[in-house]
């Protein structure tokens, strides 16, 4: 089983909301071996729907939709899907009653807006996929030479619950005698070019025998994908291992975690290995690095606080650097970032800290200091590494990567890896 | 002139990566007018590629591909295409330079990898897309008969600057005499179903005459995007703007900005307008609600700084929290959201305090108490509004959409709106 995926939404083509229900379903169904071999991205019009739902069909008779289920006027995917497969859409009771049975659980008066009662129709011999996170169901509608869409709704939320509570099992057992499976590892690098990695990996910079490789640059870093295709469920999970040994050894410091794996989650668990409590003392990053640790579910055990010394009265009050450096040195400088760092450790009763300060722009920089230096501190028990480079990129892509910058120190430092 | 977009890359199909450069090149396109048609995702098979770019251009003649121009093995675009269009590559000199120079700049030893060599070849008859912001350019290549397509990279940063510097420009000039544009606006609201808009909206529920409506709820809240489409720029613009007046009228207290400006940035606007200082006291949030006010930019106008107050000790000795409220009403209560907002505004020296302490999950809820309870207090010069409520979602959904209430309250407290 090959599957394409459609997405639905002007919303989308004209770029005003990212397509994360795509990324999302492509992993689903990756880890139960079930290839997404196309994406594609259509606005609301029925025409555009009915058109590329037809030829996905006749690619390969299995296509999820996301998107045109709601209840307003711009949801046409129902009655397109349904018109495609010659089927007439009668309301279902029961669905009636569900989107009332919710409304009065929201607490709302009255009865739901008629505009609600779309959602209610159903296209003949379709299977209706219950949903429990909202309002619109799925529907499965397949036809008798076996070639099925699933319609689930654009909602992330609720899309993945609809995914998970009902269409992976049905495709689950589809797919049980034919088990061919994809299998990919993505191993996570950072501090290093893209270009520089080939030199590194060798002979194993273009793959393996069976296992492809494909090198994916983001701001976190450089991802390197493992993947192999075909294969039976075991064997594939053998050869991937072996060339995910292989590879990690010769990216030795460079790689900090597989894939999907945030960097501060390697910190989190880092810290609760070598019993160490973290604070975090934050300029111009202004709570991000703080944001990115407590994300992690569990940060708790080990995260004291943070403080986010945007004014350099903040930086004195309660960081306690001596305004003597700020006069002296400037804010963004060597030594304050090292007295943030200390400063968070000894203000927030911490093992460790990190102090950050640096310009993210787009104003602020001079010929000396330009947009772009920052300057991180990581103080562990008092033996200090630090930091001083400019990195590229707006605002939002320096803010981003001081923090990942900081965030690998940290790792460094409480791994010791040199 | 209709557009089709191709985003090239097995890490899109599998989901490892958001195709963040589809939605970034729909909206530029869009607002000179080109219509975005479909958007197409492949992997980095040549024969994958090859298929998807044909059909595109059998549908429209015109086609931007990302991706797959990289200097590893898995980038196969440019020869994909060239076979395509029965064009020959070879090296070009000049390109090979730049590579080399931009390999000096960085301060690398010796010369590039020989990898990064493809990066210099070019089909016969292209033009050359200069790349200002890193090692692949882009390519533009046209057959007689005027269909064409072009090459960015895959990566965000390189591809913005390519299409800005040489693309877009060759696009305009391409489209001056047969101006007719699509032109939309997005009418941003927070804290309201969307469910309920179509009654508050009432007969503007649809659309107007020749203005369509879209839903696009999401965590911020529900989006509304009027669109005007195949109109002259005058017309749809006028247009545009008497509708998108109506509608905020009738929106009221749900509105609070045109897309895609962030709360965040009506907040620190409001900050500045209304002379006002802002400090942030965060448990459960732990330092989101400050990197998001930093990330717009010029906040340090306004932004005093923040206390993360993870730990309880953090919130007693950094906000000043009494201890024995702590104890008798809990961390997560009404009573301690106050007292970190007050604190925060005291201990930061600011006019504004804002303090938020809930239960982000997936551990610690009680029946009392459950996961998704956050109590957020923001304290105005000591005249204070308190808000609790239990959040849905996942950590990271109750994170973001606690920082989004606090944002909210802060507006409304600001701009003084009921």
């Amino acid at each position: 089983m090959i599957v394409e995926i459609v997405t639905i939404g002007d919303e989308l083509l004209l770029g005003e909301t990212i397509d994360v229900n795509a990324v999302w379903l492509a992993r689903e169904l990756g880890a139960i071996g079930i290839p997404v071999v196309r994406r594609t991205t259509v606005g609301d019009g029925a025409a555009a729907i009915t058109s590329a739902v037809r030829e996905a069909l006749d690619r390969t008779g299995a296509l999820i939709t996301t998107g045109g289920l709601g209840p307003t006027a711009d949801d046409r995917t129902r009655p397109a899907i349904a018109a495609l497969f010659g089927r007439e859409l009668r309301e279902d009771a029961s669905i009636w009653e569900g989107l009332r049975a919710i409304w009065r659980d929201r607490g709302r008066p009255g009865e739901p807006p008629e505009a609600n009662r779309v959602q209610a129709l159903v296209p003949d011999g379709a299977v209706v996929l219950h949903n429990r996170h909202g309002t619109a169901p799925g529907l499965f509608l397949e036809d008798e030479d076996g070639r099925w869409v699933a319609m689930l709704p654009g909602v992330p939320r609720e899309m993945r619950g609809l995914m998970h509570d009902e269409l992976l099992p049905r495709l689950r057992a589809r797919t049980e005698d034919d088990r061919r499976v994809i299998r990919s590892v993505t191993l996570r690098t950072t501090g290093i070019a893209e270009s520089s990695l080939p030199d590194l990996l060798g002979e194993y910079a273009e793959g393996f025998a069976s296992v492809t490789l494909a090198y994916l640059p983001g701001q976190e870093g450089v991802d390197l994908r493992l993947t192999v295709r075909d294969a039976r469920p075991g064997d594939a999970d053998q050869v991937l291992a072996t060339a995910a040994d292989a590879l990690r050894s010769r990216l030795g410091r460079h790689w900090y975690a597989d894939g999907p794996t945030d960097l501060a989650e390697v910190v989190v668990h880092a810290c609760r290995e070598t019993s160490r409590r973290l604070a975090v003392g934050e300029s111009c990053t202004g709570g991000m690095l703080a944001s990115r640790i407590t994300s992690v579910s569990g940060a708790s055990d080990i995260f004291r606080g943070g403080i986010i010394a945007y004014d350099n009265t903040v930086k004195v009050e309660h960081l306690g650097v001596d305004p003597g450096l700020l006069a002296h040195q400037g804010a963004v400088s060597e030594e304050v970032a090292r007295a943030m760092a200390a400063g968070a450790r000894a203000a927030l009763q911490a093992d460790i800290g990190v102090g950050i300060t640096g310009i993210a722009g787009p104003g602020g920089g001079t010929p000396e200091k330009p947009v772009g230096l920052v300057w991180i501190a990581v103080d562990v028990e008092g033996e200090v590494v630090v930091h001083g480079g400019r990195f590229i990129g707006d605002r939002a892509e320096i803010r981003f990567r001081a923090t990942q910058a900081a965030l690998n120190m940290l790792r460094r430092a409480l791994l010791e890896i040199d």
